[in-house]
């Protein structure tokens, strides 16, 4: 009997919405495989080199995607773009590309226009793993998470999981929903008018804050105001009012409620200050866990 | 008998105008037993350190050099100053002092203003690499592209190889020339007046476009319009036009006839789209020929 | 008997001001071990994580650092944030706490605002070392300039030294007059007036020019004048005529006095550009000690 290598394709992980059930489920394992290591270096990738292509800044998740890529062992490159330069997409196609000629065996790529990664995907021949793209996807996101979920509820299965913010900008939002409704979460966002998704009516229904805070688990979004300057909220204080979660309203949360935010958080914006720091707060471990979910993902893409 | 080090100055890489032809040769040789080497990781230079010093921006170059010595086992610091902090020669010979004095076993080095580069080399003790100075030389990327050429047709005596575009302000255009008169090669130039360097004219002819393509290499360059305000040629469909590789010019090329440019391309000025993708273009093997060109360049720099 | 591992905060390096004589002498005898080292990889801290997070730009300082950590084998992961977007010690903070969550076994912090860097070391749970704090300390740099002088001089008891130039502003100057006076050396300063820190006067006195270049060691520093717009000193042709080390100055020496700058140099404003390159000069072996100080103070970070 053969055995085949996963096709290329398998090994990129472009988004959530077309990943199954099962593979979404593996990774999760072998995060904990890898978060239950007790050696921080584990060369298993060490003649392996990827290229972190960042052509838009996060100096956060690029280093999330770092640190996982070194604990493989893996030759790691990275490539910053001044978003200037790489407005167009052919730029950037021109530049994965180059560095697929070079001769990497994986990138990792993070761009502002949505729809480009799947074109790049379809015209390069390395695998790719998306470390956001527009307001498309963000799987390691979501997939970190996931494990953060499972880690607090043991199963996904009936959560119910509130995302509260700028649902429309939000490709944390749209990769958390795809991938929660595989597994039988039940997810509700929350968001002012201005900052709602239409087309994601379908798939979840918007609640009022009092109903969405009432959840396991209430996860709380970035919120960038300077995008929404005609909308009825336009000040910090504006928004905290009517979509923050103060410390009056963390304090109406169940016990078993968890609070997560994909971070960087705007203090006493989204999230009051002292509920960032308090027991039912997920934030930093949701930091942590993102490090082993990436050196699943990247071991998947990788390894041979 | 004793066996003496090649000298220090001997390590460096400054320009091909001073190199020999044998030397040459050689490096081209010690890249093709690199690009035919299965492990991708041969880690030959493990405990040696060096630095990248771009003063000018160039990811692309920057990137293909960071390969190169990661695949010999170096270690790597990138340094990049801000072109403002640097614009006088005397703080990039500090600055260079300074990562000497620190301890690197060589320095690839990027700068802007000519001339710099050979005064540094006499008065640092450490390899210099040079990865594009001004408008002198970019000898690594004229030995990669020689070892294109010499993989395309065997050897490089009796070539015709045509360069377009603006020769004034190119590098590459110098380091191809005389590295490939060298060989025997038959180098012609091809630009708007504007664009032309006078005092190359001596080296090679300056032809007519309809001349120039009817070649073995049609070796496009990068255009920068913005420098040549006051020229006739101002647009870059004007540019295009007159001195683009077009679908239709690239129709009449002989069959043999590769294509070659630097890169990155501005697609649709000095190439078209579809020529850049097309059968006779080397433009991404050109890439992929520069990692095993500069493993062997950092290998001469720094192995004992 | 039970060995007790050290505390995280015995192992963090904030200023010297707190550390005991004892302690800093134990720095520099590591540091003679590491510079007498043969090998320039020894990859005593292999499995280890370093985050060199700088909040404030010094491509110099953090290339030291990062050579000093790779010798030792560390994984090195750079941080870099513009300074509008930390400008406030909360966003460091969080930034900080991310690194951390992420897995890293130290962290090498550089930023503006003094006083943050204490309060973050008492929130988070790894060690930090200190590249430079506002105008509070830079521990680092005092233990290479000590250990310099300590080379020059064998012992730092009794030394006179000096430092010249802007004390108001300078961590360079608090923390070398911190640590030589744990060692019985007697500092003077040397400053125009509005570049002196009164504070500082009760321990320190400070001394006209001719008094201050009459010392075991003229350490210059680095002057800003944009800083010093109100002052009577405010071209660079003052600075250098009234408390420049000009070759005049220089050549008044005692000849066992020896010039130090923890540069960059202002060549021909804080030390004439002949004085750099003089025998008397130890300014470029000040950034060649700087490298096994720095081994020395990761070591003692990191190592079990």
């Amino acid at each position: 009997m053969m055995i085949t290598q996963p096709a290329l394709k398998d090994r990129s992980l472009l988004g959530l919405k077309e990943l199954s059930r099962d593979e979404i489920e593996s990774i999760l394992n072998r995060a904990a495989h890898w978060e239950a290591q007790k050696e921080k270096l584990v060369p298993v990738l060490e003649s392996h080199f990827v290229a972190n292509m960042f052509f838009e800044n996060s100096t956060r998740t690029r280093f999330s995607f770092e640190m996982a890529e070194k604990r493989l062992g893996a030759q790691v490159l990275n490539f910053t773009a001044a978003a200037s330069s790489v407005e167009k997409g052919e730029s950037i196609y021109d530049t994965v590309r180059t560095l697929e000629s070079m001769g990497i065996d994986a990138g990792v790529i993070r761009l502002k226009p949505s729809g480009v990664l799947q074109q790049l995907a379809q015209k390069v021949n390395v695998p790719l793993v998306n470390a956001g793209d527009g307001n498309n996807e963000h799987p390691t996101q979501a997939l970190l998470d996931l494990y953060t979920m499972r880690k607090a509820f043991g199963e996904l299965k009936g959560l119910r999981v509130s995302i509260i913010g700028d649902i429309l900008h939000s490709r944390v939002a749209r990769s958390n929903l795809w991938a929660l409704q595989k597994f039988g979460a039940d997810v509700r966002f929350c968001a002012p008018q201005t900052m709602q998704a239409p087309e994601l009516a379908e798939h979840a229904p918007y609640v009022g804050l009092e109903e969405a805070i009432d959840a396991d688990v209430v996860m709380m979004l970035r919120v960038q105001l300077e995008r929404h300057k005609h909308g009825l909220i336009t000040s910090a204080e504006d928004y905290r009012e009517h979509y923050g979660l103060t410390e009056e309203r963390a304090s109406r949360l169940k016990p078993s409620t968890i609070i997560m935010h994909p971070a960087p958080v705007n203090r006493n914006v989204e999230v009051d200050d002292a509920v960032v720091e308090s027991a039912a707060s997920r934030i930093f471990p949701q930091m942590a866990n993102g490090v082993p979910i990436r050196m699943a993902v990247m071991e998947r893409a990788m390894k041979l």
